[in-house]
């Protein structure tokens, strides 16, 4: 048994644009910038929170391409391949290899109607089409399938995973998932939680890291999760944690009867990153809608109260 | 108020592989050519039967490319442009317009959280780019939204929305529509249910067609019962219609527990076309599962017993 | 194979209260001979409409006696028995029988997590316990179950079911279920839609009749549909059906930011029932929210429209 | 600010059957001695895992009569009053005061489709009609409806609410309710975790205790986790939950194909309750389905591995 690769913060990076919708890389970089001073320990470049689902397949390539070039090896950069089925995500794949990052990061196939076999048969093909390692990215609100926990541990033990993503917000099957890890001597297989709100009790279940969105706005606070927990000062954890929690209202200053979460929630942490001088536009791809002035004053409000302005 | 356009029996074409799954061109054109010998009154590519989730973009485009160009302006074309959002979507479109397809079909947002305001959105900047007629594709069953009723018949009035495909399974729903139309002066508005257990009553109900993905394997069958239907006989539709439920037992051959009912359908599907000479390879892409050779015996049984063998 | 037992309109009955929230048994007693007048062929109490699960045990007692002492045998009276489980169903079983109900209508267990198996031996336990005709009352919205397709039509061969009434929304499996009762020789099935906008498709279909909700407010129009259909006019019926169609958006009068579906669609045929003279009083059990008066001045212009008023 | 009057570990009793399916009373009073014994700080009867929804109303009093003159006020007795709407759940608030309960669980409605401003009402009226302290019950898997976090919150600002028992997996949501309580300065109001595999982590976050199922099977460990908690040893509270983590494995030894969910894991809890000699018989209420020779001697290893036998 060898530690895992990967381990600690890796934000899930939002990607700026300029007003076309074409990636701003002068933007990327200083984000990616903002976020290595912060101490995270790996950037996640096209997953939920890029916008992915958003970006046609050249300004994903763009993206990463640009990520790989900026980080430079500081620390690895994973690379969300997110789309339907096999030979799509296989494109991806190549775009991912050619790019020079250091792992990729798959669904469970969408749109069409899945079954656990055939999902074990797509990360199977996808990984004898590839050498990177893959994580599993347990995403039920977008893709509408839970991953079963046989099959990503089987799957572990097979070699085929090297990792798991969790954001299906079944914080007691991701437990499950730690404990089977220990039971079966899997300790190689790297388990993060997206649950950007517990990361704390994750942390102390035994996860290897998180993949935060809202460490797009405050990574320093993330870090200092994970580097008070290894300090062995939970309690000290806990209370940064529960800063990001008051933080995290940002989300919600869009109301539910005029724009969908993912746009509130998004909208918000791209405006507190251009309020915080990350990027330069918060704007959002369509159909996305924009928060309206006084949303962005609220936000403001709410980052003043943080210290982050 | 005109007619509309659109009307008749348009089915949504599966679409032929080679064994490393690249589109059978060949296959492609000669199964066109049993549908317009058969008098289908359209054909729809690259909808969900066509596993458009599973083609990578060259392969979309070869697919809508050969249609077009086998059809040769005989029947409309209409081409779906199935992708998350509406970026994404506007590349299928122009690669639709520059093919010539005669309309297109668009979904819901979906992998992201939309909301009803966002959807309008999407299909209205659609609309601006593309002087194509859009039709609006209800599938829950995949993109796990439902397309608000009075979003739908809004855009029709509005001219953004030239049609509709309805798959959502929701037939009182359908109604509505239908009743909406005419009551709001709607006609030149397309009404097409995609369910094809139930043709011969959205007809009777006034919709102006159908999209039957068993159409694939006996277009003769629903040709009738449109036909029995405008001839003033819907009993006689009624039967041939109860004739295709029988038929349809074969996309239920494959058991639930071995695979998805994607693939127990549209392997039934691609089974039969190559049993009756349509196509000359029955193969579906990854991560689908193959039917077995029991199974596929069964399939061979009930088409003898329809007479389509 | 003899003809069904059970067929034709059966409303699903309101239940009118006092403002106490006991059975006003004087306008249910109104409420059955305006329905009886209008020529319906049975009725259907504490079923959904009746606002079953809102009733105490007593209230419940109290309405299938007033319904059976008040059709004294004119048309047959069915009886939900609606509860979570098997020990909770029999003991509404027993009341119904001591009533004098001639059938019982049950639903799959809810708020346990259920399975197929287990649903099967509890229509098989209940079938045991009571002589009365059970009907499979197939309504997913309130149990959050579908009945299985084999399920319904093996307990129909076994003679544990006497009936279907379908509430599922799922119209295409609905004509499954009329088929293979066809292809299986089970005609003596009764199978009923409790889809109100889709009665004259259903009849179409070969469905044995219909338990409209909306029937309700406008028993004589979907009597209407019964006799056109049967007739051999199934363009009346269809004009009539489409009249109902419209009739029915009384039930989106009260908006869903304001109460649930539930309250505004009981709410309106309650208010409906009280404004044409069939009950005293449309007062609905907690929790449910009353209507407004700017949405009751509105219900009493759409009945007026219908020539209701 | 006082402190919460509810806290600690208050196990979710299983109610023991007679063959026919009458509440054993004898083993009722044991297995409540062996959870006093074990050291627990409450206990809820006519919970889900008591088989509340299988239980007829005379057995339910027999319940919860028998646990409060067992207890005899060692500890808090909570009773569920489980029922679907407003009416039917005062009277069994009725039977919890005759009884002398310390305090009642309740629910969001069910089988009705409800709204939060429904919900809110129905909380509302119970308050008014009793003084015993109400624990909203939150658990979508059973009633399909989430209870909405701020309507939790202003209830028990509200004085309407006691404390809540969080059994919808929402581990996010949950940490959200505790950050708010903090910051709406509403301690008094109890939090209680019904996650069985996260009691270490809620307790961590700020939960008041924890209402875990397995707490049938091993009290002890349960009790323990909240003594290392409270002794400021949160490594030992964790090593302790993760030996409850692999005896949990005792609810998947039957399989889905077989049984629903909720009979292997009821089934599992009762029979290992048999076992350890706390109850004589392991039925369960119908339709539920039995364990058979070889899972029961699955779960037996596994209370061996784990030292209970």
């Amino acid at each position: 048994m060898t530690a895992p690769k990967f381990a600690g913060i890796i934000p899930p990076l939002c990607t700026p644009f300029h007003d076309d919708f074409t990636v701003d890389t002068a933007s990327l970089r200083r984000h990616i910038e903002f976020q290595l001073d912060a101490g995270v320990h790996g950037i996640f470049v096209l997953g939920s929170s890029s916008e992915v689902a958003f970006l046609p397949d050249d300004q994903r390539r763009i993206t990463v391409e640009t990520a790989v070039d900026q980080v430079a090896g500081r620390v690895p950069v994973l690379a969300g391949c997110i789309d339907m089925t096999t030979l799509r995500v296989a494109e991806h794949v190549k775009t991912a290899e050619a790019a020079g990052a250091d792992a990729i990061v798959v669904t469970a196939p969408y749109y069409t109607r899945t079954h656990v076999a055939e999902i074990d048969r797509h990360f199977r093909l996808l990984h004898e089409r590839t050498s990177l390692p893959i994580f599993a990215y347990d995403i039920p609100m977008a893709v509408h399938t839970k991953l079963d926990r046989d099959l990503v541990l089987n799957l572990a033990a097979d070699g085929v995973l090297a990792g798991l993503k969790d954001s299906s917000g079944d914080e007691a099957g991701f437990r499950l998932v730690l404990q089977q890890r220990r039971e079966r001597g899997l300790e190689h297989f790297a388990v993060f939680t997206g649950s950007e709100l517990l990361v704390d009790s994750a942390l102390a279940q035994g996860a290897d890291g998180a993949v935060p969105g809202l460490g797009n706005v405050d990574p320093v606070g993330y870090v200092l999760i994970y580097d008070h927990f290894r300090g062995g000062n939970p309690q000290a954890a806990r209370r940064e944690q529960e800063r990001l929690l008051t933080l995290f209202s940002i989300t919600d200053v869009a109301p539910p009867h005029r724009m969908g979460r993912g746009s509130a929630a998004l909208g918000a942490f791209k405006a507190s990153m251009k309020m915080r001088g990350f990027i330069d536009n918060a704007v959002m791809a369509p159909p996305q809608l924009p928060l309206n002035d006084d949303e962005l004053l609220q936000i403001k409000g709410k980052l003043a109260e943080a210290g982050l302005l």
